[in-house]
């Protein structure tokens, strides 16, 4: 895969980890947070070396030819709103979020779900941008390196467009996933499962005590 | 597993296949319907000898030492306030159902979802049963048959009674699962996400054009 400017909106975990890999594969990557003097953001860019920066998410669409939003789901809406229609239109945006929201009480659900999801949300209010459900299914570390989790496991992309999701599942591909093991769910619809897979995972997260497993599909034939 | 008297409420085909099993496994089977002559109920039991019977969801209740709700989840509460909660007191019930909600377009979204799920509404109406969601994850054929997948591929189990999530992993063995494929997920509260597992199970279904597939997760460590 050709060396790509990669945007990141969201300088959590996820975007960072992102990044960091991004980068090792040659990427040109902007990290993009609400604000520019985002400690996080500028603190990630200064280690980064030449090819890493940091700015606001309206920088960070600007500067990318594929965009990534790793931000919570609760902002994610106005994260890509202040990144801007304009600067997306057009572009791949791989949406890696998940909607959770936590209770006082320690339960997590999902919000929207069911009959909407975030990547629909996102897909509906950025028409021109080519949206692509993907990653929201793991933990970042094994994201980024599937040989954490051993044998074959398995990824998950879904979205209108299908040049969209052969350039993410190409991406996918330089993060070290078999193409065999990148699952073509169809339509954005498909968020809704892929996000209500969360309650399930979670569970699954405190079962082990860690969240270094992945689904592995048995099938027949 | 020692035979037992159990009563499966439901006569669709995910209660017609696991009462075919549970005959074969050399258990005395009532299916349940709302109406003692329901014509399926009548059928299966005419053509499963003399360990096979039928009955109203009442019947079924009294007849079981083990109940197992496999009615649809729309109508499930309806179903086990018929059978009474004085015949389920006291008694295992695994619930299989799932409360899917079918839109005239084609798209299926659950009912209760997210904050709250059939198990745990199971478990609140009929406090003095205790309730064992499981098998809600996979096609009925594969239930009783795992080896129509290849490899190894899991279950799972959620409830509060320690006790009768024993009793139901027996019963799965029995059927041929392995002990270590059978994850117990904790409460009955871990219902929801396998509950919110069936809007994805859906697209796998549709992505491979049969049922013949199942869970399976890789594990680090």
């Amino acid at each position: 895969m050709a060396a790509m400017r990669i945007g990141i909106l969201g300088s959590g975990s996820v975007g960072q980890t992102l990044a960091d890999k991004l980068l090792t594969l040659g990427h040109e990557v902007t990290l993009g947070s609400r604000s520019e003097a985002n400690p996080t953001g500028t603190a990630w860019a200064e280690a980064a070396g030449p090819h890493g920066h940091n700015g606001t998410f309206a920088d960070t669409a600007e500067f990318g030819e594929l965009v990534i939003n790793a931000t919570l789901g609760a902002v994610a809406l106005a994260a890509l709103e202040a990144a801007g229609a304009k600067a997306l239109a057009g572009k791949v945006l791989v949406d890696v979020c998940n909607p959770l929201v936590f209770a006082a009480d320690g339960t997590v659900t999902l919000d929207p779900v069911n009959d909407d999801s975030m990547g629909e949300r996102i897909q509906r209010a950025f028409p021109d941008t080519r949206v692509v459900k993907a990653l929201n299914t793991l933990s970042a570390p094994v994201m980024v390196d599937p040989t954490r989790v051993p044998g074959r496991h398995q990824l998950f992309v879904a979205g209108e467009d299908a040049g969209a999701k052969r350039e993410v599942t190409a991406l996918l591909e330089s993060f070290g996933w078999p193409a065999a093991d990148i699952v073509d769910l169809g339509g954005i619809q498909a968020a809704r499962g892929l996000e209500m897979l969360m309650p399930f995972w979670l569970s699954m997260m405190r079962h082990h005590g860690h969240t270094d497993f992945n689904y592995a599909f048995q099938v027949a034939g």
